[in-house]
This record gives structure tokens, sequence and C-alpha cells, in this order.
């Protein structure tokens, strides 16, 4: 009897390095490494904290991708949210790899690279859930998910030392808008088969439970129509939600109602997902937003951008009467069909508030289910464990409360400590067939976007700019002679955002007289001239006696000229 | 038989002013005159928003009180939370009228008003609740209410003309630490006998139901207290919730540990809750913090500031490995006794993030019961009105959403559209037998402090400030002959918060370049100099030429001296 052939001990070895998404929301960012070849997955942006003044957006470090791009095989992308391909436009600057995503994905994609100059054409390959792409040594199968946003995808990234799993960002909705539920069968089958790693999505990891269906809030949508007969209807919703989308328009139509669509973003993707096939709109429903004025309240929706209550959105607008098509009144019934994104609290407040004065009735999701997450619960990262059962674990998409959540979950569904690794970007997880581990760093961080120039902004003229926002700034200018003996002119003293020079006019006239008296004697004092001393002089002997009148420390900025 | 006299009609006039609270969150305060007697309601201080950066507090415009300062007969405080206090250490710069208030809201004062230098020796009379105070014409009884600190009153305004309810901030709580339920007899008194006006608080308006008890924060504890006997139990709560603080020390006393205070506030409110008897603390039970290293860690409880994630709070300092006596690690759970205050979540997520790195335990009011609100939800509100049946109804302290939630539930509870007073800071209600009506205004707004200086820094120092924060600035200096037509140094460019100029030499060369080029033009084209026109060619010129390269706009700053 012939000897069955010795199964060979799976050989090679995995790095994941995380280049952004954990330890903080937004800008997501994954490299896997099979040997020498390598994929990421996602390339999400990031938006500023309050203590970035003035930054537009925050993107991943790009230094790793960019120092090995000859390995980079492509660029996968789970789903068309900004936290996971608003900085493609970006990357492409310098890295240009295949891109690979689902129609809806990349027509997201194809939009936003129409405004951007980029160095090199871009390679957009579309797959479908279900497809399998292979790259060198590695394969990437799409897997379908529910998720807020359609034709989102988890990843199975299969490579010769096993598979990797990544859930991209996903719920399990068994009613979902579309008809299809999360392929958790496929989940299934490769867990059976055996998975190696979960990198799996934690932002709901704190709560228990299971996060309600998209349907849900089609049913308050209902209840709200029905309820509210005479009025205009006007919901606020993010726009790339297209499935709550569809079942405004759905509903309306139902109640006999036209739609309006207005905000460039909203106005975008809806186009694009009906063109795509993604959203499906009965004839005659959809109006143009000067058309308004032709239907009672009672015959009009209108669909918005603005749930988060951004400055220069179209319900912004609305409520501070700042639109030019739709003025509100007691008429109106204002949805939000969102929740606030901690931070835009107050934000959001101010809209309702605004709302309020006019008369304008609001509904918001504390009152009545008009949104849902589109992340999964608690129950539903058990579910995702039991199917998955992976050797390894690695929770992604998180802040630090988040992924420590996530990683007590996966202790509880019996993966033991030391096969689960919270991880930081930047860091490098290994595995090979005798096992996981951190093995070093690559460069990672925040890249800090003001308007053109990226990178330029950084810790220094962030400190700047609080210090300049905290107390204001003086500018004090005097003029010497060549050898800095003698004060020529000056000092003159310009100030900003410090004190209503005006109502100060004492205070900067005894500033003047201590600029003076600091400069007479820093130049009396030695025989040939120290910029940097004088201006020492002058900063220190300002500083002190206006903190000791205002107690403030206004930035003081001392220029000394020749002639 | 004599005839019976005629009942004479009631006569005179009140008027109803808030000066703080409407339309706004915080700075509580409301004048009510009858004839000509006046008396003011609280006054208490705001928090400044995100667009007033360098701001310390908001304070009510004292000026309508300044200019009758002869006719004001009392300052009657309902609590000594921050928002209805605060303000009181700024408005007895200008004018010191007798304070009114229960003795922890005279204590919390005292205390407060010991750090600022005052021109005139205050007039604290403490009052209790039940106790009526005349001043002139107006009788103010003082009735006991919950709320999330002792002590707290509703009050009623006796005028000739009829009485006027405040209610204060309160809930209904049946089950109170302190033994008292709010004192609803004696608002249905008030209500069988007629009352003219109800000045009642809006800010859970929104909320349907009941607040829950404070007693339902105790069995949290307990259930707390129970799961966690081998941990050392950290409890961030508000200072001023008294009897927050005292479950906090029963529990841990039940519990056998020992309890330690730490954080400025709390320990002030402590004391002085402990020396008024506003707390009982079994004997042996309080440690200093420096004791703590003698027991083990399921032998303590720690109760300290920070909840809302402040900076300098003493949490803040533990999460963040900076507080001299208390390090956390595995062995430690941290309670957060709170909810986070809108505007403060991003600040609290900080906090707890960083608790998570260092494997601490946190539980927070999205998971466990450990925090109720101190203000009354509409069923209450619906109690306050049908015990009360007021004649004329205005909703306080809130932002337009409650305001306009509590109108109409005042007319869901049957008064008429026309008897409810939506009003604004500054408007003055008028009262008399004939009816109601606004009639004109008093001066009122925010006055912002920054440091010591009241006043100086209104919407011109913010909007630079903002500026500032943006986008930096750039001084551009140049000295000229004395005749304008030469330049004989400069121009000399210096720019924070722009950009980080050692990476942008090429920027800055350029930009002297066009400041030179621009004022050589404008020097060449007039014969004698206009200051003016020098340096608005200056900033225009560079503004346009660094927006084209930057997309940025930082202020521009010319100087021109000359010699």
């Amino acid at each position: 009897m012939p000897r069955k052939p010795k199964k060979t001990k799976p050989s090679g070895k995995i790095r994941i390095i995380p280049l952004g998404g954990l330890g903080e929301i937004g800008k997501n960012m994954t490299v896997i490494e099979y040997e020498d070849e390598m994929i990421a997955i996602d390339c999400g942006l990031g938006f500023p904290d309050e203590d970035m003044p003035g930054i537009d957006l925050v993107i991943p470090d790009f230094s790793y991708l960019e120092a090995n791009k000859h390995r980079l095989k492509g660029l996968f992308l789970t789903h068309g949210h900004e936290d996971h391909v608003g900085a493609v436009p970006y990357l492409l600057q310098t890295v240009n790899p295949p891109l690979y995503g689902t129609p809806l994905t990349l027509g997201i994609i194809k939009n936003k690279l129409s405004e951007h100059s980029l160095p090199e054409k871009p390679n957009l390959c579309t797959v479908n859930a279900g497809d399998r792409v292979k790259v060198g040594a590695i394969e990437v199968e799409f897997i379908h998910v529910n998720h807020s946003i359609a034709d989102a995808c988890a990843l199975a990234i299969h490579t010769p030392l096993g598979t990797v799993v990544h859930t991209g960002d996903f719920k399990l909705d068994t009613t979902p808008i579309d008809g299809d539920m999360m392929d958790i069968v496929r989940l299934g089958e490769l867990g059976r088969k055996g998975v190696l790693m979960l990198l799996c999505e934690s932002t709901n990891a704190e709560r228990p439970g299971h996060t309600p269906s998209e349907r849900n809030v089609g049913e308050s949508l209902e209840y709200i129509f029905t309820t509210h007969r005479k009025k205009r209807i006007i919901i606020a919703t993010f726009s790339s939600n297209v499935h709550r989308v569809q079942q405004i328009i759905d509903t309306s139509a139902r109640h006999g109602r036209k739609v309006a669509i207005t905000g460039r973003s909203m106005l975008n993707i809806v186009s694009a997902a009906i063109e795509l096939g993604y959203m499906k709109v009965p004839a005659g429903v959809l109006i143009d937003l000067n058309e308004i004025k032709r239907f009672k309240p009672g015959e009009l929706t209108v669909v918005t951008t603005g749930s988060q209550g951004e400055p220069m959105s179209a319900l912004y607008r609305m409520a501070f009467s700042d639109h030019a098509q739709v003025t509100l009144d007691q008429n109106d019934l204002v949805v939000l069909s969102a929740s606030a994104i901690p931070g835009n609290e107050k934000t959001v407040g101010r809209v309702i508030n605004e709302l309020s004065k006019k008369e304008v009735e609001v509904l918001h999701d504390a009152l009545v289910e008009v949104h849902v997450s589109g992340h999964a619960c608690q129950e539903e990262l058990k579910l995702v464990h039991a199917l998955t059962k992976p050797k390894y674990f690695m929770p992604i998409h998180g802040e630090s409360r988040h992924l420590t959540a996530a990683r007590d979950l996966a202790q509880h569904m019996g993966i033991a400590h030391k096969d689960i690794f919270l991880s930081e970007i930047g860091k490098v997880l290994e595995i090979d067939a005798s096992g996981a581990r951190f093995a070093g760093e690559v460069p990672a961080g925040k890249i800090l976007v003001d308007g053109y120039g990226i990178g330029n902004v950084g810790n220094i003229v962030l400190r700047d700019r609080r210090h300049l926002a905290q107390d204001g700034m003086l500018v004090v200018v005097a003029t010497v002679d060549p050898e800095g003996k003698f004060l020529l002119s000056g000092p003159d003293i310009v100030s900003r955002g410090f004190v209503y020079v005006r109502e100060a006019e004492d205070l900067m006239d005894e500033a003047r007289r201590v600029a003076a008296d600091a400069l007479q004697v820093a130049l009396n004092r030695r025989g040939s001239i120290d910029r940097m001393l004088l201006k020492k002089s002058v900063k220190d002997d300002l500083t002190k006696f206006l903190y000791a009148k205002t107690k403030r420390k206004p930035m003081i900025l001392p220029v000394i000229m020749d002639v």
C-alpha cells in the first residue's frame, strides 16, 4: 500500500500592517503582505479634531507604500464611504496600483478622482461580490455584507499560508433593502476550511444586542408620512445611504408625493446609483428642486444633505434662511434621518434650534427610529467569530475603547489571550507556520491636509494656530541703526485677536512704553547688536506686563529692522 | 344690611425680563418687577462655544441692573449650580443687592466670592425652604424641589397683582436621598389660590416619561461594588452632586472600603457639605489621598472630578499618567457617574480611550445606570402644570428646541396659545389686570470673560482669533524714507501658523518678492506716500498669490515704518 504523501506544512510569511483606523475613527487602511507581495485594503480619510484648526482632512502617511510601490499589487476597496476611499486621490499622486472594487464603490471613486488632477491614469478594475482576484500568490475574494451603503464587501485574502478574513464595515441585516443578506454562508465555509486570521471591525463592539434592520427606518417613515399628510417633509440623511434614499422615494411614491433632491453630494450619489441600477425610481416621482413651487406641501418630499449640521450644507442653509429654493415654516416637517457623529452634537443642535424658531416640526433619532447604525453590535460580532473560528484575531476600525471591547468579546468567544493582537498603526504583525508575533514597525501617522498642501502643516504650525486662537498676537516693530546702537523708529505695535484696541488705548500705550524700555536697556547694554537677545528682551518684558494686566498670553512677535 | 365692600380689582404691573437662560443653556437670570420694585432670580454663567476661542466664561449683560440698581431689592438664588450662581462675583463688581439662598447655595457662593476681590462687602441672607422674604410689595417664598444638588428651591413671587411661580431647576424624586420629596403640595395650594404666571424650566421638555430617581444610581453602585470586589473603584461625578457622593460613600462603607476624595472642587464642596450637615460620613471611612497606598485595591474607593473629560481635572491626569498619587492599571475600575454635556462627548471619549489603553475597566451611563438627570421630563412638567394651573405660561432655561417643546406641552395641558409667551433674553413681558403682552426690550446679551478683562473681547477680537486659527498669519515689514519714495529696508516676512517655514523656503522667498513688487509699484505710482494704499496693495497681492499657491488665506499684516 503506497504511503499517503505527507501533507507539507504551509510555508511563507504573512505580514499585517494597519496604516490607519486603529486607535482612531476613520482613515482606514491595512496592508497585507505575503512574502514579497503586498496588497492594501481601503484608503480612507479622517476628519480633523478640534485641536487641528484650519485642517480640512486627515489622510494616512503613505511613505511605507511609496517606498515599496514596486511590491504593491493592488488596492482593494471594501465599500465607498469616505473613511474607506476618501484618501485614494491623495495616494494616486505618488503610487498608482490597480484599484479593485464593486461597481458602486468604483463609481463613487470615479466621481471623486474627476475633481483631482492625477499624474497617471488610474486603473479601475470592477469586481462583484463572489469574485476572486489573483495577484501573484495572493488571491482576494469579495464577500457580500450589509452596511449603510450598498455594494459593501468583506474580503477573504487567500495565501499559501492560510486565509485572512477582513470584514470591512458590516452589519447583519436579515431584511435588507436590496434583498441580499450578508453572505454568512461563505464565512461559515471559510471557517470550516480554516481561517488563519480574522480582522474584524469594532465600531459598535461596546454595544450589546443586534443592530436593527434598515427596514425599521422604512416603517418609521411610513408612520411619519401617514401622520403628516398636510406637511411638506424634508429628510436629511447621509448621501451615501442609497437604501435609505430608496426607502424615502418609495414611501413618497406610495403617499403620492413628488421627491426633489438637494445638496451636491446627494445629487452626485443618487444619479450614480440610479445609473448603476442601485436605485429604482418610479416614473414621474423625481422632480427638479425648481419645480417644487408647483406643488402643495403635502405633495412634496425633499431629500437633502446636512444631517450632521454641516455649515455649508443644504439643510443648514434652509435652517438659516439662506437656501434659494426652499423656505421653511410651520408647514414643514424636517426629519433628521441620521445620528450625530461624536463631535457634531452641537452643530446638529444649532440646526434644530434654528428650525424650532421657524416653527418647523423636527423629528430626530431620539424621538423616532429614523436611523439605524451600519455597524455590527456584539451579537453580530459573535456570529462572525462563531462562523469563521479564526486561529488569530485582530480588532480593527475603532478607537482604543472599541478595540479593547472587541478583544474582550473575542476572549469570551474562546480565542486565547495570546492569539489576540491589539495592534496600532504602523505596527507589523508577522504570521508564519510557527506562530504569530509583532515584529517591528513601519512609518505611519496622520498627514494633515490644509488647502492644496499636503504634509506641510505639522505640529509647530498647529501649535501656533492654537496659541493665536487662544489669546491673539502682538507684532512689535522697531528700526535700529546699522550698528545697532540707536532706535531709529518705533517700536510700533500691531495687535490682532488680543483686545479691542479702540477700548484699550491706555493698555496699548503702556505696552509700547514697556517695549521701548526693553529695547533701550538692551541697546545700551551691549556694543554690538544681538538681534536674538534684543527680541527676547522685548518678548519677555511684554509677556510679563500683559499677563499681569490681563491674565492673557498673546503671541508676541518682535521684528527688528535696520536701515 | 350693609353692602359687602366690592372686591377691588388687583392693581399694578408686573414685568418679567429674562437676562439669560432662554435660547441658550446656562447663564440663567430673570428679573421680576412689580411697579418700581425689582428682584432678580439667579445669576449664572455659561460656557463658551467652540467659535469663541480663548474665552473662559460667558456671563449675562448686567447693564439693565446697573442702570436700575437703586430699584433692585434682592437677588434670589434657587440653587448652587454654576449656571445659576456662577456670575454672582461679576455682578457684585458693580451692583451689590442682598443675596438670598439656602445654606448650601450660600455656602458655595461664599467659597466662590473668597476667590474674587469685591468693592463692597456682600450681604448674604440665609433662608430655608418654606421661608418667605418680604422686599417692599414683593414677597418671595422658597419651595423645596429635587434636583442634582441639595437644597434647591422653586420660588413663588407674591405681588399684589398675583403670584408668579419660578420653578428653578427641578425634578420630582419620590425616593430622594435626603428624604424630602419636592413640595408639590405647596405648588397645589398655590394653584388653588391662583397662579398668575408659571415660569418653568424646559431642559428635558423633549423627553417623554419621568426622570428616574437618584436612588437608581445607588442600586447600580451596589451592583457594581458587588461584582468588582477585587478592584479599586474610581468614580468621577459632578462635585455639586452631594447626594451622589453620599451614595458612593455609603456604598463604600457597606462594602468595607475607605473613600479618598480628589479634585479641588470636589474637596471644596464635600467639606462644605459635611460642615453644613448635608452629608454624613461614617467615622473612619474618609481617608486622605496620600494614605491610599496602605490599602489593597478592593479596600478603596476614589471619588474624583473630571466626569466631563476636562483637561486639567484629576481623572484626566490619572488617565494620562499625570496624577501624583493615583496610578491606574488593570486592577482599577473607573465609573463615569455623569453623562457628557453636549459638546463634551469627544473629550470624555478621549479619557475613555486612554483608560482602555491602560487596561482599566470603564463603566459609563451607556452601559449601566450610573447617572440620572436632574431635570424634569414631560410627565413631571405636566404635573407642575396640573398643580399650579397658571393663567399665563413662559418656558425658561432652554434652547429654542426645548422652549418650543415646553410650549407645545403647555398647550397640550390646556393653556391657550395666546397665554403662552415664548420670550427671549432682554424681552419685557408686562402683566396687569387687563392682560399680558410683550412691551419693549432692555439691553441683554453675552459678555465674554477672558482672563481678568470683562467686556473687551467682542466680535472683532473673536473674528480675528478665528481667522488666525484657520490659516495663521504673515507680518510684512518694510521701512521707507520719510518722504515715502524709497524702500529703505525690507520687506521682511514673519509668519506663524501658516506653513512650516523651513520646508517652504521657496514659497516664502516668492512671497517676499511679491510683497516687494507690490510696494515698489505703489511707491513709484504716487509722489507722496499713502500708507493705507501701500498696505492695501501689499495685502491684496499677497493674499491672491498665497491663495493660488496654497488654497489658504492667512491674515496678512503689513507694517510700514519710516525713519
